[in-house]
């Protein structure tokens, strides 16, 4: 039984996404730019998807820029802001448990001496407001801090953050990392100060490739890649049409049966922790109640290492992630899980399983089964 | 009878590259990054794509950096080789006919402080060689001259520019922006002396949002997008797997076809220049010879703006387009125009057909006619 637990590093594409593209693909292949019927085609089909999109975050239309993905809307959110603010200061705030996409454009800020202030984070990775609080200054022009995170599903009190920011410094920006939330949570900038939200689209159904960042109307940002001026000059090149289209439909596919689509997650995770539980070479990393993601589990196994972990699980056709995974082949100590505290001898040994609404009861069961076969095994050979 | 004369513009999807994309789609959806099977899955289809498109340059695998298109491999050129490179001096050379995906960063790296020299061209769109060795100084670090001018389908002598670059100055790199030439031309970047070259997809049949950056193995270069260390660490961001296996089997169906198809595009094109030559309200401006590119014409019109041709001959079912049209909806002055010194009057009143393969010799008498019969009648209005 082929079990694909891996979908916090990328999602099958939607049957109705695949669909759409190839729609768009052989019946709208117009450039947005041209001044044709051909072309205004285009730019009606991406004009759709951009509603959609809007729509599902109470935005405007014109809030909601099509990018390459969720790489490229956290870079340019940050790269973007922090050049375009420079005058009023250049501190910026983060947390200790964000994303490579984040944490290389904050360094890469560092270099040009802007001062990047990190924050701690309790054990189950929820990010201390008070610390926040504390280091919010008149020269702090950017917040950034993830929603949910990638490798354990902790969730950030994200409407609390936003409020304590516009409190202490109403210039300030707030950047949000939505990749991971996006279509579990509903989520309303405006109500929740969110001036910057970055999506991917292949982390929802979605096509690889597509993705967007919500920008609020009158943020100062510059883009980072340059042209044709295309998306309000922010994003200049030909728009992605098809696979922002297929992104328009893993929208509402997602959001139009949020509640649906989360319970069913919800029942997947709560009886795979459950027998989790049960096994004695296992510990859940962070929270497994309401408060945690509805579909990421991190897992620390007792004396085996998670690179065989997931091996052995591969030879049954089930696919989980040792650490994070989106990085590229690099299996390095994960950030999150030392803030977090995770003992240092479970460091290596922690596999990620996460799910999406197309995995069923009986794939758990069957991955759990062979985890409660397969472990004991591999503990008695690397205790030899 | 549909005329599609807008190829330059952009492309619809070879019927083998959606093929491809939904193979891939539906069977290979796996995050390259991940260690897993359905990762490495994932993988070895964008290796076989950089396989593909490596050999086409008779170049290495590793010199093959994937990007989301024409737009951004120019910025990363152009941006991330100006950064890396700015120690050694702060001088750039381009000319006066590139397009605004070249323009437009080297605007912004002028308000950085570098100094940015444009070359002008001859009439026919070629530009200067003497002009460029009188220019190349010890702190030029980049030169940067399209392969294929988009608007006019001018030809630069690359391999002349190369050799005389690397004469001047060894350290000095030669980017060449090839998005309209690749696939029609024989590229040998080694033997050419470039060491970075920008392809797009969907200029050459392939599919939107997919395209790549040569660059010559040992060239310093910064990323623009950073984060997981994707493509080596140059273009971080999970790879759109989907749309480089379309852009693989679309420089396949390119450049293993090359000269059959050269030569019917050539077809194409000088039956319509007999044609157009025929008509005493239009001047074809540039060269239309071997000199020039296979597909692309330049036509003023007489009397007759060039949006009131383009609206006239879409009502036909023609689509060509107005100035160069790769920028977002805004019918500018085209720089390439002034450049080689079309009359002023005639600045507002050119517009481009750009062939492809999949168009016929029909289609072209179809478009001739249709000129023959409305621009009179046109321009009788516009004198009323």
């Amino acid at each position: 039984m082929l079990c694909y637990f891996d979908n916090s590093a990328t999602t099958k594409c939607a049957p109705l996404v695949i669909e759409k593209m190839n729609e768009v693909m052989n019946e709208h292949y117009g450039n947005p730019s041209s001044l044709h019927n051909v072309g205004f085609d285009g730019e009606k089909m991406l004009s759709e998807a951009r509603s959609i999109i809007a729509k599902s975050l109470k935005a405007d239309q014109k809030e909601i820029i099509f990018t390459s993905g969720g790489t490229e809307s956290n870079n340019m959110a940050l790269l973007g802001s922090a050049m375009a603010n420079k005058r009023a200061g250049r501190h910026i705030i983060t947390s200790s448990i964000e994303h490579a996409s984040v944490n290389a454009p904050l360094k890469m800020l560092e270099e040009l001496d802007y001062e990047i202030t990190y924050l701690p984070c309790d054990n189950n990775g929820t990010v201390s407001i008070s610390e926040l609080e504390d280091n919010i200054r008149d020269d702090t022009i950017l917040v950034s801090i993830m929603h949910v995170n990638n490798e354990i599903g902790a969730v950030q009190p994200t409407e609390d953050i936003g409020r304590i920011i516009k409190k202490h410094n109403s210039n300030c920006l707030f950047h949000v990392d939505a990749i991971q939330s996006f279509g579990k949570y509903a989520i309303n900038p405006k109500k929740m100060n969110i001036d910057l939200l970055s999506v991917s689209g292949h982390k929802i159904h979605g096509p690889k490739g597509s993705g967007f960042l919500y920008i609020k109307q009158g943020t100062k940002i510059k883009p980072i890649i340059y042209g044709g001026g295309q998306e309000r000059g922010l994003r200049s090149g030909t728009e992605n049409v098809y696979s922002q289209c297929g992104l328009g439909v893993a929208v509402s596919l997602m959001c139009d049966n949020m509640e649906e689509n989360v319970k069913k997650l919800r029942t997947l995770k709560e009886h795979f922790v459950g027998r989790i539980k049960d096994m004695d070479f296992a510990t859940i990393n962070g929270l497994t109640n309401e408060q945690s993601a509805p579909n990421i589990v991190s897992v620390s196994i007792k004396d085996v290492r998670a690179e065989v972990v997931l091996h052995s699980l591969e030879e049954k056709e089930i696919y989980v992630s040792a650490g994070s995974a989106c990085s590229s082949n690099k299996p390095a100590i994960s950030k999150t899980l030392q803030a977090i505290n995770v003992p240092k001898e479970m460091l290596d040994k922690t596999v990620r399983f996460s799910f999406s609404i197309y995995n069923t009861i009986e794939e758990i069961d069957y991955a759990c089964d062979v985890l409660e076969d397969i472990i004991p095994k591999l503990m008695k050979y690397t205790r030899r």
